[in-house]
This record gives structure tokens, C-alpha cells and sequence, in this order.
């Protein structure tokens, strides 16, 4: 077993452990938005916590309407911008909480009179230090270089603070059932994987291990779960996959499309599922033949995992279950090709960029 | 000669006629925008305006200080989002005005209290009629399926509006000095590609066309630069060209790098220049060897273009030059492979995503 593969398998109970102890931290970071009445929200992150972020705006957007952008800290470390942060809300998400830059927009924020909000791994970091509030992760040390525990602790942490700010919705009448549910998943993946059903799991790390490049395609929630498998295995196989949105794959990228060129798209059920359809179908009638990850609309499609366990999360919460088999995904191609998924060459677990 | 290429020599002609055509209308946008005070800004767009939305978002930041997100067009048409648009500048932005998402992210903004600007190429489309206000990129009719002229069209009104709100600023001061600096920026690049001074544009092209696949690296304003040639290569040479920041090239992709892997920088002079250094450096020393597009300050470095031009304009106007070599590469490139350029496998000028 990899580290990366032990690290996937402590998923489910890293999310029970924080939802176990994280009641308190939640209310009072929901306690002090509420009393800041943010107008809008920017997310500082990078890397697989910008994928964090990406799935942070879908569900602030959705779930309390406000508007949402991505910052990008060079506007304030090397542009030096005139921001004007007074009635923002702004979260930092980062696993060690150690880049630099990360932490001056953090740090320009609270001076600015914005509420700050650090979501990290490591305590006593600098990130935590400088912003106002913290949630902590609770993932543990994560050894293996591909932060994946880290990334679904950041998903749930964040799913958590919006819940406590919309106490009655879907949202927060699911979050007790996600360990459940993961557990499940990594159940019916694993098995995918090592060839159960109709084995085509084991097809798909040997055709991408094969080409060395990858589509990864979802929409919604769920494009972050394509662009951090797609990172994933960039990081750990050195395969060239590019995660999109389905809608911005039709505007160009599917040129691509073709039989040499494996492409995985993750369809969670319902109006989003019927909404990435269409991109699956042209991929097809380009010659390529789409694996789809799925819940239960997907069960008996050619090529297809249906976890039947994603039937009870609505929709908002299925991207901490469905990257567990795009993490496996990633770590299995990375065996294949003889690689170390723990070690990638030429990577540290912490970036400092400034 | 393609039309591409055509449309491409056309740039800086359009962008003077834009010049000349839109002052009245920059101005009218202005002044509305003055009375509506918004207090947060979401731009709406796919394909290739999405990079001229990434490089409105930069300049909006920097210029004057507003929080910019670009907006998902699934959170209205599809989650339903309960947006407060109250205080809100939604700017969507269109070569052809026509898909029905973007339409509809600007009515429902519109409705809800926002002001509506588009940044549009066809007179009378949907999304004109959807706007409170309208600038049109004027750069006539596109024939070639991949967007050129329009692009840097939609730059330059992007920041045509930009400037007029802060009309004492660099930016305002030096809009009338790009039409020149694109002309001798094209004169460059031509030469570099046909193969004068050290050749190396020639086998540059060589280079992405063999190994069908290619990194694109920028940072700040150049970022759009980056994303929009990955882009251009893909849907015109079906090269799987990847654009990347910089940074986030470090925090993970950075794996990728390699002898096999041809890398395109492009790179600014100035403090963007210097930070994004560090990760050119990082791919050489992986194997790769990056070639380098830029301003005076990458004059005498192997395998680079230096386009004394951009010594001419502030940094936030080098995307509206950079990216002419950028799709001089991609067309190219498709040429070299025996592609037409003109009309990439199955895609249409127009692309309707709901």
C-alpha cells in the first residue's frame, strides 16, 4: 500500500473526526458573518486548495447568494491594487498555511477592515495567525506529497461553515451522513478498480497510463473534482490531464476529443447530470469513449461507475465523495507506470510563493 | 495565406477603429457606472472571451480597486441561485452575443437590480438586447472559426471602460499608443517565426508540432496571454496545450515539466517579469528548455523574442500585443501539421451552452 492510498482510505473517518469536533469553531465563525454582513466574498488559495475554493464558491453562491471571486494574490503582492476590502469576507484555504503570498492578502484583508477567515491543516501556521478566525481541518500530518485527506477535509470544513449559516437547508441535514457515504464509495471504487463488475475501472488506469494524457470533465459542484484529478495525476503519473467544465469544453477544447484520448467525466445525478450529457455524447461522436463516474442514473451505462451510495447528498455535497475515485484513479496509473505517488519528482509538500 | 492569419494582421487596424468609433459609448458606460456605485463586479463569458474576462478581471482589481468574480453561468440557469444582484456590475462578454447562458446570467442581473454592461461583436444579438448598455469590439466580421481579432478587440474595449473611469491614469494615457505597438509587435513576431535573427520561433513551432502538447506560462495580466494561446493551439493544431500561472505551476504541475515538453513563456518586463522567473527557471532545470516571449528585458536570452515595443505601453496593456505572437504560434503550427486553421474538426463559430 502507498502512503497516498492509506492516506485516501483515512477519508471517511478524518471527515467523521471533524464533524465530531469542529460544532463549536463552525458556530463561531458563522456567529461573526453574520454580525460582519459581508457584501461579497473573495477565496485566496493554490494548487489542490484552489480546488477546494473553486467547489467554496458554487456552494456560497448557491446556498446564500452572495457573490463570489477567486483572488489572485499578485494583485496585491506585486500589483500592489488600491482593494477596497471594507465589507468583504475573505477565506484563505491552504494545508500547511505557509505561503507567502497567501498570507499577505490575508494580512492586507484584515487591515482593510475585511472579516478574515483561514481554513488550514497545520496549526500555529502563518496563514492562522493572520487571519481572524480558523477552521481547523483535522486531516493529520498528510506524509504523501498529493495532499488528498487534506482536500476532502477542506471540502468538508468548508461545506460546514456554509452550513452553519443556513442551518435548515438540504445542505446541513446531509453533512452527518457524508462518512457513511464515503465509506461506501471508496468500497464500490476500490472494487472498480481492482477489476470487479465489469472491470473497466482497471481499463481506464491502463488506458490513461498508456496515453499519458487524460480529459476530466464535470460541471457545477463538481468541476473541482475534475481539475484536482486532473492535478492529481499530473502530480503523481506526470500525465497531461486538464480538468473542465463541460459547458467551456464545448466551446473549443472537445477539438481535442478523439479514441486516443481518455476522457473521464463525473456526472452527479439530477438537472446538472442531464446538463453534462452533452458534452459525454459529442466526446463519443468523436470517437473518444467517455468513462462516467456517477451516482445511480449512471448504473448499467457501458463504461460507467455508479456508486449507489451518492443518493443520499444532495447534489452540493457529492464532490467529497466523488473525488475518491479520481484520487484512486491518479494513485493507480501512478503505480502502473512504476512511479512513486508518495514522492513525486521534483515536488515539496509545501510551496512558498510569494 | 489563411484567413487567421488574415484576421490576425487585422488587429491593429481594428483596434484603431475601435479607437476612433467608441468614445461616446466608453463614456456613457463610464458615467452610468459612476451612478450606480457598484460595490462588487461579476463577468460572465466562455472560450476565449473568458481569457478577456480574466484580463478585465486583473485590470478592474488593480485600476480601481473593486472585487471582481467571474461568474458560472450553472449557478443561475441551473442551481437557481438565490443572487442579491443589488449592487452589482455584471459585465458579460461575447464575440457573437449568442449563447443562451450568458444571456440569461444578464437578464437575471438586470431584473435583479445590477448594471448590465456587454462587451459584444454582433450588432443585435441576445445578449445586446439583454444589456442595459452595450460597447461593441467593432472588428468586423470573423470569418475564421478561431477567434482572433475579436479577442484583442474585446481587450482593448475592456480596457477602453477601464480608462475612462480612471481617465488620469497610465492606462488612459497610453490606449492611443497600442494600434503602433500591435504593428510593430506583429513585424517582430512574423520575422521570428519566419526564422530571422536566431531562428528560433521556427523551431519553436517545430518543436510543439512534433510533440503535440506544450505548456503556456505566464502571471498577472499575462495569465489571459497564456490561457488564450494554450487555447488557440488546442482548437487549431489539436495540440494539448496547457496554460498555466506561474505559481500555480509550482504548487503541483511543475511535475510535468521536461526535455519532451516544449514550454511557452510569456513574460513582461518589470516586477511580473522577475516573479515569474523563478518558475522558467524550475522547467530548465527539469530538462525543458522554455522559450521566452517578452519586452526588452529578455533581449540577449536564448531562445527568446524581445519586442522592443512593449517598452511603449504600462504592463496592463502588453496582453493586447502578447498574444499576436501567441496565435501567429498557433496558426502556424496547425499549418505545419497540415490542419487548416480556419476551420478546426467539428467546431462552429457559435457555441450554445445552457
Amino acid at each position: 500500500m502507498t502512503i497516498m492510498g492509506d492516506e485516501i482510505r483515512q477519508i471517511p473517518g478524518v471527515v467523521q473526526e471533524q464533524l465530531d469536533a469542529t460544532g463549536a469553531a463552525l458556530e463561531a465563525v458563522a456567529e461573526a458573518v453574520r454580525r460582519a454582513r459581508p457584501r461579497w466574498v473573495s477565496i485566496v488559495a493554490r494548487g489542490t486548495s484552489d480546488h477546494a475554493a473553486i467547489y467554496a464558491r458554487y456552494l456560497i453562491e448557491t446556498q446564500l447568494g452572495w457573490p463570489v471571486g477567486l483572488a489572485s494574490p499578485s494583485v496585491t503582492t506585486i500589483y500592489h491594487a488600491p482593494t477596497d476590502w471594507s465589507d468583504g469576507l475573505v477565506l484563505a484555504v491552504s494545508q500547511s498555511g505557509r505561503s507567502p503570498d497567501l498570507t499577505a492578502v490575508v494580512e492586507a484583508a484584515r487591515r482593510g477592515g475585511a472579516l478574515t477567515v483561514a481554513v488550514t491543516n497545520v496549526a500555529g501556521s502563518p496563514l492562522e495567525l493572520a487571519a481572524a478566525h480558523t477552521v481547523a481541518c483535522r486531516a493529520g500530518e498528510e506524509r504523501a506529497v498529493a495532499a488528498t485527506k487534506s482536500y476532502v477535509a477542506e471540502l468538508a470544513a468548508l461545506a460546514g461553515i456554509v452550513a452553519a449559516l443556513v442551518p435548515d437547508s438540504d445542505l446541513a441535514a446531509a453533512l452527518p451522513r457524508v462518512p457513511a457515504v464515503l465509506g461506501r464509495t471508496l468500497e464500490a471504487a476500490s472494487a472498480w478498480f481492482a477489476g470487479a463488475g465489469h472491470g473497466r475501472g482497471l481499463e481506464l488506469v491502463e488506458a490513461v497510463a498508456v496515453a499519458g494524457r487524460a480529459l476530466v470533465v464535470s460541471r457545477g459542484f463538481n468541476l473541482a473534482t475534475a481539475l484536482e484529478t486532473a492535478l492529481k495525476m499530473k502530480e503523481t503519473g506526470r500525465i497531461f490531464a486538464e480538468g473542465y467544465s463541460s459547458a467551456d469544453l464545448e466551446h473549443g477544447p472537445i477539438a481535442l476529443a478523439s479514441a486516443g484520448f481518455p476522457t473521464v467525466v463525473f456526472r452527479p445525478d439530477g438537472p446538472m447530470g442531464a446538463a453534462i450529457d452533452p458534452a459525454a455524447a459529442k466526446a463519443r461522436a468523436r470517437g473518444a469513449s467517455p468513462w462516467i463516474i456517477g451516482g445511480v442514473e449512471v448504473a448499467g451505462a457501458p463504461d460507467a461507475l455508479a456508486i449507489d451510495a451518492l443518493a443520499e447528498l444532495p447534489e452540493c455535497l457529492t464532490p467529497l465523495a466523488l473525488i475518491l475515485p479520481g484520487q484512486l484513479l491518479a494513485e493507480a496509473v501512478a503505480v502502473r507506470l512504476g512511479l512513486s505517488p508518495d514522492a513525486p519528482s521534483g515536488l515539496s509538500k509545501v510551496t512558498l510563493t510569494r
